[in-house]
């Protein structure tokens, strides 16, 4: 394990680079094995692991890190059988590395197959979670890279301990020396890590805007950038209304930190004045604050009072908490443009029984995740059916919505011929 | 077409967004009608175009322009026909656009459909040779995108004439107004361009390593860079060294100067004295000049006389011309070792009968595209059957290898349910 020999950014990632050529052709069975292998070694080191982590719960109190914060820090027996289940779930998954995703034999005889291979180096900065530590490990070597870690200062005891035995018992199943990289949490190696072009094939930050502005100033490595949402339901004219009512409130309420809760309703003006009281109620008995344009208020009757207006502000603004922008729309086409205009490309639903309106939709609207007649709270790779991620993208480019197995892959063209030369 | 109104950078690019979005959902039949429009108004206005040309190459001439220079910015007849073939073979081409990549029906109902979509505004930013302007274009307008152009100043008259030309007819076809946009040569507004992150979905830069230089010292918009290649050919003591002559001597002469051109032959030492003098001769009697290692001119009696000691630094270089570097090695394993080290993971090949070697260099060489027993010179998106290609990458991340119609793509997920909530 890197830390332990106090070694430099530069040689983790060296030492993870020269690992990565080894995992890239290791079988699937002893990838499989070597999370089996991490998973029971955390389970029994169980006091060890409790007792770095109460280390950095005592440092973060002493600190005065918030109760939420100290809550994502804080590892006790159940969380640890959590992550020991999902290393579990991880090496269930199906290896996409050797997948073929095109291939076909050409006109001259060529054979050519386009097949996935494992990109290299994934370097992942998170926070104060430890899990993360084991999660991301789980996800970067199924898929064949070598994981370069840096996580927060404030999980550092947890962090080293759980690197620690994740990397042991990984060597001792057989993977390389240096798979498992753990950097320390400051600055001064975030920002070298950010230009270790040579070893490291890309970053993925998991955090907030921070962060992002932290790497995205200095970073030379290819950098997949977590998602911001700001999602929309759009409800057509052509909605069933109760579907609507259950679909906006578990897009809203069901977990409103999150980037895939949904910040606006877009509300067809053919069904406004039927639709907007009632789920009006359901927002505000639920506690959500109501931020509604000047003809939803006009519609709402004595529920106005309990609204206030919205701004320009509020369609451009991601709560992340319970309060939802609600804007009456001439139809499908104005909601599309809205969404065009104020979206974050990331997870944007309509509901309706019209396959017009629902095409028009699924056409017009550019977004990682479009639902027709479902919650935007699917957009995570588990929900979805890739059975993890590693984040979610919203940029365009290589991977777009979950960062799965698959989307920590790159491909390769495999070609084969009797002795072929171009003419 | 934009360089008529004087519009800037930024405006060019904002009105290219807007048709990107009109694009994106157009049928295939529009946007080949679109094409074939192009072609035929290419050779209805021939005369306009030669002249425009003739003041671009009287312009380079008084510039001092080299005779390979103005051999590139040169159009006549039989290249504006070749120009106006290429624009129909694109059209003929699958539409990449609503091919669905992934799908499948969740265990809760959802049908979830990753699908392929344009990516909005690509900018192809390239020099001499005007008929990039519409190659180009008809690769970017065929996957739904706009295209914005950054010619080189040199062939600005040419440029000018073929964009309005396209422009015009493809408006009449039915194509959205600023779909094609035309900049001026200048540093400044490559500059702007490089950080319309708010518009432009990726840049792709078509030259050298100045131009690579200028672009990642600004870019704040997504960038693939075109190659440079330093291609190996590994022959194996498992060679038909018949095959293996005329493979290393097609990847190194029939075109030396381009990036999938070989640069340095590695011989199995188990072959070395029986491969390495007809080789030789082969290469010489071609005009190649070679620089061998100490081995292979012991083993290459009186041809040594005629060769240079490789150095280290041969080993690096991408000739681009009629020089190759020669290494004995011990092996597929050190053939592997050697372009680990020295490649820049854009073509390589092996020559062997077997089996074990081929597949140990196909899993251990971390390279776009990968050959048994085929020239590196078919790393092309035209011969490796993807119809055409506006670049090659040696990047891994979104496309590595050629850069076709797909890759001028991005997905979106299109998940349809029946009322569907997360639980």
């Amino acid at each position: 394990m890197s830390t332990a020999t106090a070694s430099t950014v530069a040689d983790t990632c060296a030492a993870a680079k020269t690992a990565a050529r080894t995992l890239a052709s290791m079988p699937s069975s002893t990838k499989d094995a070597a999370l089996e292998a991490i998973a029971q070694e955390l389970l029994s080191r169980e006091e060890e692991i409790l007792q770095a982590n109460a280390e950095d719960m005592r440092a973060g109190r002493e600190a005065g890190l918030s109760e939420a914060l100290l809550d994502r820090l804080m590892l006790d027996r159940q969380r640890l059988g959590g992550i020991a289940a999902a290393l579990r779930d991880v090496a269930a998954l199906h290896d996409p590395v050797g997948e073929v995703v095109e291939g076909g034999r050409l006109a001259n005889g060529l054979s050519v197959r386009k097949v996935r291979v494992p990109l290299g180096v994934v370097a992942v900065v998170y926070e104060a979670r430890p899990n993360v530590t084991i999660d991301a490990t789980a996800l970067c070597l199924k898929s064949g890279n070598a994981i370069v870690l840096r996580g927060s200062s404030t999980a550092s005891s947890s962090n080293a301990v759980l690197a620690a035995i994740a990397s042991q018992a990984a060597q001792r199943a057989g993977l390389p020396a240096g798979c498992i990289g753990l950097l320390g949490g400051g600055r001064e190696e975030l920002a070298e890590l950010a230009t270790q072009t040579e070893t490291v094939d890309l970053i993925i930050p998991r955090g907030g805007e921070g962060l992002k502005k932290a790497l995205s100033e200095v970073a030379t490595v290819p950098v997949i950038y977590a998602a911001s949402g700001n999602c929309h339901v759009y409800v057509d004219r052509g909605a069933e209304l109760q579907m609507a009512r259950a679909i906006v409130l578990n897009a809203k309420v069901q977990r409103p930190g999150v980037c895939n809760a949904a910040e606006t309703l877009l509300v067809d003006e053919a069904v406004a004045e039927r639709y907007l009281p009632p789920i009006a109620e359901d927002l505000l008995a639920a506690g959500v604050s109501l931020h509604v344009d000047e003809a939803g208020r006009a519609l709402a009757g004595s529920l106005a009072e309990r609204m206030a207006p919205a701004s320009e502000e509020d369609w451009a603004t991601e709560y992340l908490e319970m309060t939802m922008a609600v804007r009456v729309v001439d139809g499908v086409q104005e909601a599309i443009e809205h969404i065009s205009r104020y979206g974050s490309g990331h997870s944007e639903a309509i509901v309706t029984g019209d396959l017009a309106a629902a095409r028009a939709f699924q056409v017009g609207v550019d977004a990682a995740c479009v639902y027709v007649n479902a919650s935007t709270r699917f957009t995570d790779g588990g929900e979805l059916g890739m059975g993890a991620e590693i984040g979610n993208s919203t940029q365009k480019l290589h991977a777009r919505g979950p960062i799965g197995l698959r989307e920590l892959c790159a491909v390769k063209y495999l070609v084969e011929g009797d002795g072929h030369i171009r003419g």
